[in-house]
């Protein structure tokens, strides 16, 4: 196999958005791909209301399925590919996680803890550095989420 | 059955941290306790390295099981009390959970999210803010992962 482009990733990403959306959950999607290979490795879309679990955000479920898979708590040869900047929460989970190359949609305002609020990755207490770009079909990420919260009103 | 006193639900989160370094886990304890009836619901050491779950602390554990249990993402009526100050990801968590006070034993410089680093929920991304009180046991909370750490050197 060879490495996609990250806007490959990203759509695959949004496929899971869309899936969480029919599922009337926050339409967010993540997907692990190996770093060498371009392999999916995990693939997930938020489940907090179908799961009963206010952590089963998409990161979260995408690292918690292939860390089991491969039998480690540290996948360092896996990117991460989410639609929307992760909430503090998911950043300190892929921090802990050690995943090398986080590329996120859309970025968040509002909840989102990389590049606004706790900004987790430039604190003291964060002790596994990584390299974040944004920007990827963020026009889509962010469109599926303005497109499901207007339907909820 | 009566709400007990704070160290009381501390000791129990602390002999969940004793069980945790058993299994060379870090030792670190949770237990939600109903708010009115003091009934333990739930309580759990940390297993990252058992469950292969980077995600996998004391504070997630309790929280997952018991939303499990009640099949709600939300557990507005369960206090957490916690050996060592939560960590950003759990901090996080605690707020998603609508859990409305948390107590803790010892404070944590290094990797505490609440009075340390992305300090959680003092952020304005954080949208459910709840009661916190500290120093619980602190001393014991401190020992026995000083007592864990240096004995791994």
């Amino acid at each position: 196999m060879t490495y996609l482009d990250h806007n490959t990733y990203i759509s695959l990403a949004l496929e899971e958005a869309r899936l969480a959306a029919f599922h009337n959950e926050v339409p967010i999607g993540a997907v692990l791909v190996h770093k060498e290979t371009g392999e999916i490795a995990a693939r997930h879309g938020n489940r907090t209301i179908t799961q009963s679990d206010p952590t089963a955000h998409a990161e979260i479920l995408v690292i918690r399925q292939l860390c089991k898979d491969l039998g480690s708590q540290r996948i360092p040869d896996y990117n991460l590919y989410v639609t929307l900047e992760p909430c503090t929460l998911c950043a300190a989970a892929i921090s802990f996680a050690r995943i090398p190359n986080l590329y996120i949609g859309a970025l968040d305002k509002k909840g989102g803890g990389v590049y606004h609020g706790a900004q987790f990755f430039d604190q003291p207490t964060c002790h596994h550095k990584i390299h974040i770009e944004h920007g990827f079909m963020a026009q889509d990420c962010s469109q599926i989420l303005k497109d499901f919260f207007k339907a909820k009103r």
